[in-house]
């Protein structure tokens, strides 16, 4: 049996394509000591993935030219040498871009098969359903009353974070791209506005839906979208830096600054980021409280599923030029 | 006898000049009830005044056109229709830039004429020093064993921030403009490294005076300076906005953002703005810290004394050009 996987082959100085991964086909690796054998059965497309391709000093080393491809994914577990697992177990883990992945056991979380879909512990109930609720809570101090604006609010944080803000009561507008995404997160999700960024007029239309300006600013985009945020800022408002998927992909990774940096000053407020890692004492209360919020209706989920481990290139060009629609996950097996 | 004021003449769109103000001479102000009728001493140069000169939304309105320029100042009272006031009382407030000031008693704060010479209720022991208190301890969060570095660490906030954070324990970094200032800030405000923005390559000398990266980044001057600062952030660091003197008189107003700002995302850092007005109901509280450290030695002060009030078009570009060393006043009588 092969193991199919995409390695990292160069570094790319703007838009991620075909031509910087390697696909090859391997042996079947063994799991040694303490460690498990794990069957992919859909990968997480992330934004972060990009950064992690880069040759710079960020939160996680970068992957290394020639290894596969770093990824979370859920799957079945198929051999192991630790007690705490048997094959059949559904958990979530370093997949890495791939149909099988070893690594040690206290890298995978067993998840329970008659909750969710599988792929929805990539989604809601996995790692952008906690970055949603520790950033919107944590980071962003979110309160009843307040006024929350998210920017990718389709995606698979931003559809998260205006959900939680419903459920504190807060007023929350999201920013999405397209008739039908900013249709989708006010008539299925609850939004009480959104905005298309490719048709509208953004900062009017902010204007328009939130009348005493912005208290909580949920960034996953950056650039423009962050500018005209930051010029409605009310008092001591936070500006949550989640994302900046904008700007992930620029040539030589020139990152446009905002501009309009200085309103934090005459507001009082704050910017502030965060990886969801820093939390990580702490996944087990975010994932009871998801959990709980999907078993009542109130966090509803929508994937975008590309089948295919040879896809993988593709779908995640879709991811950058912002064409998923839903959380967007590879089915590989 | 007569009021000889400076007044807004044109708004600039770029450098403020001569030519934005226009020197005027009114009849001498009598007090209404309540108010206190107070003959200027000296003057506060700020960075914050040519914000004050924009028609744009702040944390206060705009001086209009053909109001007196808008200034902190200290003198004396001349007559009081107040009874928290008597003649010949030494007062700081809003005297604006003329020879002689009508405002209610409220606005007025009379301050100890034993404790220190009347110039430096407006550095150390007035707004800067405030400034540099509540900015440095409140949303800094500095703690001992910390890096800062602070920029125009030999002005007038930044050298009050600096030798604060040596009191409590920090290793304190300046950047400042030339040998003289740098050299200063070490000898005698006992800052443990100058960096001369003007001679070194700042980003050089920043890594090797801060092996570990920067705890909290004070910054007074935006532009490149925070733009390197952002790049050598440690996890959770604090980046506190105080001002931007650098970008404040950029043609059309328009201000470059720090390119670098997902350095906050990747550290878990923050990046926080205030006015000292936000801790309006603490100055007390502040007034008496500095003035302890003040008089234990361990807050050391320099006044740059322009002499003459129709030298304030002229004391103001000084001050923008990095001119100026120690804290800027116009001595006016």
């Amino acid at each position: 049996m092969e193991n199919r996987q995409w390695r990292l082959r160069a570094r790319p100085t703007g838009m991620v394509d075909a031509s910087h991964f390697e696909k090859v086909a391997v042996a079947l690796p063994s799991p040694g000591p303490g460690e498990v054998l794990v069957k992919t059965a859909f990968i997480s497309l992330d934004p972060a993935m990009r950064g992690w391709m880069n040759d710079t000093r960020s939160y996680i080393p970068p992957v290394g030219l020639g290894e596969v491809m770093r990824a979370i994914g859920i799957g079945t577990v198929v051999a192991s040498n630790d007690p705490a697992f048997v094959a059949g177990d559904l958990v979530t883990g370093p997949t890495n871009v791939q149909e099988y992945a070893v690594a040690p056991a206290k890298q995978w979380f067993k998840v329970a098969k008659d909750v969710a879909p599988p792929e929805r512990w990539l989604g809601v109930l996995g790692m952008p359903g906690l970055t949603a609720y520790f950033g919107l809570l944590d980071v962003g101090q979110a309160k009843a009353g307040e006024t929350l604006v998210v920017s990718a609010a389709s995606g698979a944080v931003g559809a998260v974070v205006g959900q939680i803000g419903k459920t504190l009561g807060m007023r929350v507008v999201g920013i999405a791209g397209g008739a039908a995404k900013c249709k989708y997160i006010v008539d299925e999700l609850g939004f009480d506005a959104a905005v298309d960024y490719k048709s509208e007029d953004v900062r009017a239309a902010l204007k328009k839906h939130c009348e005493k300006g912005i208290d909580v600013y949920f960034d996953n985009v950056g650039g423009e979208l962050l500018d005209v945020a930051l010029a409605m800022l009310r008092k001591q408002a936070r500006v949550v830096l989640c994302g900046a998927i904008s700007q992930y992909n620029n040539e030589g990774g020139v990152v446009v600054g905002p501009k309009n940096y200085l309103s934090l000053l005459v507001n009082s407020a704050r910017m502030e980021g965060f990886v969801v890692f820093q939390f990580a004492q702490r996944y087990t209360e975010g994932v009871m409280k998801l959990a709980g919020w999907y078993g009542e209706g109130k966090l509803k989920a929508k994937e975008d599923v590309v089948e295919g481990l040879e896809k993988f290139p593709d779908a995640l060009q879709r991811l950058y030029r912002g064409e998923n629609f839903g959380k967007l996950v590879l089915k590989v097996a």
